[in-house]
């Protein structure tokens, strides 16, 4: 033996203190998301969680986050998550409609909560119980994970005047709001996004939806389709992060508190990264093209639209009494905050376009 | 010498190993926030803080918040921590106008930005940059806090239907809104919160202003005055956190990457509390005293202040090139943000009153 025993035993203990982050076993796991890893804002959320985790953690927790250009199977996240093979993602849970139709509510119904009215359902109601509840069939837990605001409704390439303008009218707009048009005799179709724009330019649709001005300016539609609808159908779209129970559990309290507080800063972050975004690219496009015209659907078209919507929502509720409850709590909290919104939020704008006048 | 070595090594390690948290000196900072510490939500976000901070560094890093019922210095927040009383601070930044005018951009002005606007402004634009840099000559750091959301415009004994109505008018109004208010001849006092609701009762004052329904339900006023004005005055106050700039770069990376965090998740949480509070109280308060009229202040009236709001800002931006600089910032982002709320919650609710009718 080389070494006296006083030196070995400083030296093991200042190793010890030098690295902290080493003392514990290293956390590794990865997460995967249904967008390429490189789409702002949907793919900023899952990124800060990574970054805030490693840095809160002393980098005893590590993120690695994955897009689909990965894993290839951006609508395969819920199931990836449940089995283990990734602890993490970040997804829309309106996606898993066809497993359970009640996880539309925590992504935005037709006619449903603006960001802030479905934030204070989640957090100050019942919003994160149901949520909660809803995801506990596939052993998983569910939180929120950033919004988009108001969803635009669509480009058009002709104005919708009345209700007979919908009928056979082509367009690309998928969940709930796609049955709300088919309803109203919609040719609802669904086409890869990397096809849109030309299936839009060359007229083998007529209409699609997209987000909002912050990523819809990427696709350009823009430029072939003048006429932009102002929202009813995605009022508050709400990314959503999965994560395995069992993983979930194997964590140290400290590491859930990290986690649980990183996702919660993601999701309000995304929501104010997506509206200056829009806030520029809308500024952006109205310069570059003048003449897109923002229409609002005439209200006996959205009148048929919110009778359409509400007879679908009836009959999930009549077929599923976990839908029906959820239905109910998101309605009563709802009736509440939009009494608030408008006179606060809605009047002070009303106010400030009175002035303008 | 009773022990071999292998034992004490490994005892050693054992020890450190077990208690990770205790390797680390803990972290001890004590906060002053401006209100009593009962006080929902203002007092939330300190309380979330502490919390979050000692879960997350698993007590490695403890913040003992103290109300104004125990420093008894509301006002002297910002000297405190300048000064390293407190490491922390909880407060509002136009509490500082009399020592930097340019303190009132981060919480609000009259006819400025809406919440989501003010935040997009803050972490997507230049916000956060001027926050800093006004901050900097007080050797704090300076983090969004909390936002209120729209503030009411005040409770009123009376109607206001003309310019005229305001002459003499006895009111209590804070801030930059007193001055403008000052400006149209309103009679604009001062009275400690305690002594606001009898001198409501008793005809002292014709009016107030306090913050909105979640806030004023516990005060009273919707008992003794019947018309509830909308906001135009405070769109979206936000609080402020501050911090010691020597204690922070004391703290760890992990400390600093755990507190920021976690300010940032309590601030983006208590407007969602707020809204939450605000949609059950002013439901309360309609059911209570059906008599409550909610009115917006006549045109006429909105636009001479308005133009009294212009001519202050415009005074104040003359004589402090610091001013002028951030006012224009934070024009320029509300003319385009406010373009994009228009076309997408504004409208969004608009179509959802037409609905009703």
């Amino acid at each position: 033996m080389k070494f006296g025993l006083k030196f070995v035993v400083a030296a093991a203990a200042i190793a010890m203190l030098a690295t902290p982050a080493m003392a514990a076993k290293t956390v590794k796991w990865k997460l995967a998301m249904t967008w390429p890893s490189t789409l702002t804002p949907l793919a900023s959320p899952p990124a800060q969680v990574a970054k805030l985790v490693e840095e809160m953690s002393g980098g005893t927790f590590i993120i690695k986050a994955e897009g689909k250009e990965k894993h290839k199977a951006p609508l395969g996240i819920l199931d990836m998550v449940k089995g283990g093979q990734y602890q993490m993602g970040h997804s829309g849970s309106y996606y898993w409609k066809g497993k359970d139709i009640s996880t539309v509510f925590f992504t935005t119904i037709p006619f449903g909560m603006t960001t802030a009215e479905q934030y204070a359902w989640f957090y100050y109601d019942d919003g994160m119980k149901y949520m909660q509840q809803v995801y506990d069939r596939f052993n998983v837990l569910n939180f929120p994970g950033g919004n988009t605001g108001v969803q635009m409704g669509g480009w058009f390439k002709k104005e919708i005047n009345a209700i007979e303008d919908l009928k056979g009218l082509k367009m690309r707009i998928p969940g709930l709001a796609g049955e709300v048009f088919a309803k109203l005799g919609v040719n609802v179709t669904n086409i890869p996004a990397g096809e849109l724009y030309t299936s839009l330019d060359r007229g083998t649709i007529d209409a699609l939806e997209w987000v909002g001005p912050g990523m819809d300016i990427k696709m350009g539609f823009h430029k072939v389709a003048p006429f932009y609808y102002t929202g009813w159908h995605e009022p508050a779209s709400e990314m959503q992060f999965l994560v395995n129970k069992r993983a979930y559990e194997k964590l140290s309290p400290e590491h859930k508190a990290i986690l649980q507080t990183a996702m919660k800063t993601a999701s309000a972050d995304m929501y104010y990264e997506n509206f200056a975004a829009s806030a520029n690219a809308w500024e952006q496009m109205k310069t570059e093209f003048p003449n897109i015209k923002v229409k609002t659907f005439p209200v006996p078209v959205l009148k048929a639209m919110k009778a359409a919507s509400d007879e679908l929502l009836a009959g999930y509720a009549a077929k599923d009494p976990q839908f029906k409850e959820i239905l109910e709590s998101q309605q009563t909290f709802m009736k509440k905050a939009r009494a608030w919104t408008i006179i606060s939020d809605y009047n002070y704008i009303k106010t400030s376009i009175e002035l303008e006048q």
